[in-house]
């Protein structure tokens, strides 16, 4: 699922049609980035994105960043697109998210994910189907035993990896000084790990030797937390 | 001067490419528009882009629509560069505005500009240079008188002027209820003129018949105005 999210619709056209070109398997996006626009104005434009769209679409709720929500009236109508077949909510509202609970069980085949990793325990009580979260990256068999944990009711399975989940995000989210620190924390992470580098595109710039010795340092403390999901990825790592 | 804004670096230098070969004598670029970065990242970002612009620059704060402003400080580290000449404000905060006169007479060749047309006489009586006003696109020589008679110091030419510049964004710019209708007022009213197409890239649609329809009566009740930078122009035109 590639994330096609620019400013205006043949930008957006032009990232899906490479990212058919390279096997994709759908594409992710959020309102365009620049101008603020109404529900009316964002309706259309996906409805000419849908049109032309060479992949099925997930919708990116991305309010923080975008400016602009999908209202879950807007939603509603996203319904009637065959090629629509899910959506990201990253607004960080529980709230919203129950509301998009409503709307998308109209659709049985459509997927409701939730973005933030601290609400994803919350995010599935009400009702969420899942998550893509960052943290997933770092430790995938952690969240998918929050998921399970949740999907089998176990309430003091969930909190622990709920916990754990919190425990990663104040260690590797908040290092330096930038909103950019998650990324960068987990894509840090990442290259210590050996799993991918951290190379970022300018605007934003992957931590430097300073921070990348913490994101070390915070990764050792990591591999105390008795939670499988984590100690499964930290027991072959040496801070070397 | 051609607008090069977008979410990262290279998309952004490739458009000034394009401006570069047909002809623009200078780029203008506000933060780039996704990530809300920080200022060393927004610093770091105009470095690297300065590096490799091919033509001068004009820097531009639209912290409305990128979320992400150049504070003083961060204007003052780009004096340093020749090849940046001036910049446009658009926060429609004339304290910024006034904290940008400060940091700006500290290079005599860089310009300041600002953006919101119904500030334009308190911005130059602070020490602004000049407007860079949507409006003036229909009636330039409005936009002229009043910079001249602030210029003179001839305070009742310039609440003349003022008024009509009021005027006109209260009968033109808030047609409809979306946020774009400044946009869509101003591109609607050119192409009743005869001046150019009204089309719009797409999130954004030009006004519809409907809306048309209460711009060519809005132009009328402007005809009426007794201010020559409006009836010059609208003098010879009729809702035809």
């Amino acid at each position: 699922l590639v994330g096609v999210t620019d400013t205006c619709l043949s930008d957006t056209l032009s990232i899906a049609e490479i990212a058919a070109d390279l096997g994709a398997n759908a594409v992710v996006a959020s309102a365009p980035c620049y101008f603020q626009i109404a529900q009316p104005e964002l309706l259309d434009y996906f409805r000419k994105l849908i049109a032309e769209l060479p992949l099925p679409l997930v919708l990116y709720n991305m309010p923080g960043l975008t400016k602009v929500s999908f209202e879950p009236g807007t939603v509603r109508q996203m319904l009637e697109y065959e090629n629509v077949i899910g959506m990201k909510d990253s607004s960080g509202d529980l709230n919203v998210a129950a509301e998009y609970v409503k709307v998308v069980a109209e659709r049985s085949d459509w997927t409701l994910m939730t973005g933030p990793e601290e609400l994803l325990a919350e995010a599935l009580q009400i009702g969420v189907m899942g998550g893509v979260c960052g943290g997933a990256n770092l430790f995938p068999r952690l969240f998918v035993d929050l998921f399970e944990a949740a999907v089998r009711k176990d309430a003091e399975q969930v909190e622990l990896h709920h916990n754990a989940v919190l425990h990663l995000g104040k260690n590797l989210y908040q290092i330096g000084h930038y909103s950019s620190a998650y990324m960068k924390g987990i894509k840090c992470a990442l290259s210590c790990l050996g799993i991918c580098e951290d190379h970022m595109a300018l605007p934003l710039n992957r931590f430097a030797e300073q921070e990348r010795l913490v994101v070390k340092q915070k990764m050792e403390q990591l591999r105390q937390l008795e939670v499988p999901g984590v100690q499964s990825v930290l027991a072959g790592y040496s801070n070397a």
